[in-house]
């Protein structure tokens, strides 16, 4: 394996003898209506999250609401979740900043405290700050060589960069921890194929994300995995299942049947879905986020309750 | 005084009795060759800007490289520069972050440790996160309220946010600690002018930014105030002075004795602009930026000190 050697001098989390794939939901964090951070909710939501038979669990992604923490609470958040999971499934921390250097230190610190793979988007900030191409490049690179984890690109409209074919295979050509790539742009399927065709093995997973809104499009293209919320992956699960022992239409048929809720909370609720679905089914005592973002409209929220019931995922029974 | 309420219980940092006008340039974060932050640069930069003349000195800034910050290193930057200037002008503290909580918590800090004003954008996240107008009204409203201090509504492209003059003026005449505005956006004189306009003496400090690379036609429309680098304040502000006492063309002769170098700093070098002036000048060991920003070009740098040196200003050659 000529791309190990990143792994060398590994001396904890050895990575996985077959890629990681199947379905990777980021914990949202929870929050109390005054706005601290409930750890006792966390844990609950971690643990319903293990039992909705996930493969792994993504920490301090966007709809872990990463951009409303503090570091500090960021770093306790990583320290709570780690530990509390304890290795039942593998964990994904995000370690994305604007700098290169703040970022490779969040990957020190996600490799010391037991994740399993390390999240990263683009150097961006604000509507106009971006890395130039070679500094992208290096910022993966300096973060890769901080963490020695394998490490997961993401690739999402919220960097507001656009991370070409080329560029990505170069990347995972020459800097081996990287390895996955989640994509969720805008025709994320026909990059997807790209990706498998032009990278090769280099890729050794292709996940696509935003809800699991274009899975099947995604998996007809190669993605192995996925990176929903924590709404409803017990659901998610069998698509992805049929789908890898070939049964396509079994997995058309599961999806088609989850669609409209996953449709309505990828247009209508966004990260908010999950966490009120949660408190509905007693894993976290409120679904608050932290302002400028607003609650749901009561509306909404029934819709999102009305659907949900219709399908039944373990979130919403799981403390009841 | 109607909007004086809001400083009834005020127990530190009285506010001015006139309104604060003139030249309140960004102090830059000096770091190590390494990415240190170089405290002791820091304090030789605050004791420059003392001597250029400045009306007042803005910290933790976009030019002050806020984004490649942790918040550690914020809250000692705050203590610092607050400590260091100790009075000598009025210090306006930057306390934007996209969660209202954490801004309000930046701002509570920053004037117990004795900060003259308080600067804040408007919610933004990435290329697609904003707050809406409700929440972008509030983050300002509670950010000031937690402040207590007057509060500068910064109007940048970074942020994404287009703020109307309707809202500003809203804004304002509800939140009485919003008295200062400092609009850097396309159209900067012209807005300037209809909020002046329509705000009446709700605005009591009109500013430019962005370098003073449109100043002249922000003093025409009656700006009072302009934030630049910590390039050439000592020779920005004389340009303020004529204009004040009525003696435009003097004024006008004297900005475009020095609109090729802030041409050349706006265009060319952005933030790198003063930090290596301040190297050339002594003021600081070293120019570094942090990753993924790049230091100048050997060539963009000659251009740069070429420029600077016709103009002498203090800061290329306070320390030697």
């Amino acid at each position: 394996m000529p791309r190990g050697h990143i792994f060398g001098t590994l001396r904890v989390n050895p990575p996985p003898s077959r890629p990681f794939a199947g379905v990777y939901p980021i914990a949202p964090t929870p929050f109390t209506d005054t706005g601290e951070i409930d750890l006792d909710g966390q844990r609950r939501v971690l643990d319903c999250m293990v039992d909705q038979g996930v493969d792994g669990i993504c920490i301090l992604a966007n709809y872990s609401e990463q951009f409303l923490l503090t570091d500090a609470e960021r770093d306790t958040l990583a320290e709570v979740c780690l530990s509390h999971v304890a290795g039942r499934v593998p964990v994904i921390v995000t370690c994305s900043h604007f700098s290169t250097r703040i970022a490779a230190e969040r990957a020190r610190k996600a490799a010391s405290a037991g994740a399993a793979m390390l999240m990263l988007m683009p150097p961006y900030h604000g509507a106009t700050l971006r890395g130039d191409e070679k500094g992208t490049f290096e910022h993966f690179a300096r973060v890769a060589e901080a963490g020695r984890l394998p490490l997961m690109i993401q690739d999402a409209p919220l960097s507001g960069v656009t991370l070409s074919v080329p560029f990505l295979v170069r990347l995972a050509r020459e800097v081996p921890a990287v390895r996955y790539l989640k994509v969720e742009v805008p025709g994320a399927a026909a990059k997807l194929r790209n990706l498998i065709g032009e990278g090769g093995e280099l890729i050794a997973g292709p996940f696509d994300g935003e809800e699991s809104i274009t899975l099947m499009a995604d998996l007809d293209a190669g993605a192995t995995g996925t990176m929903p919320s924590a709404l409803l992956p017990d659901l998610i699960k069998p698509v992805l299942e049929h789908h890898r022992a070939g049964r396509r239409q079994e997995a058309a048929a599961a999806y088609a049947r989850i669609l409209p809720l996953i449709n309505f909370e990828n247009r209508q609720c966004g990260l908010r879905a999950a966490k009120t679905v949660m408190m509905e089914g007693g894993v976290i005592r409120s679904d608050a986020v932290r302002h400028p973002l607003e609650p749901l409209h009561p509306a909404t929220r029934k819709g999102l309750l009305d659907l949900t019931a219709e399908v039944d995922p373990l979130a919403l029974r799981w403390g009841r």
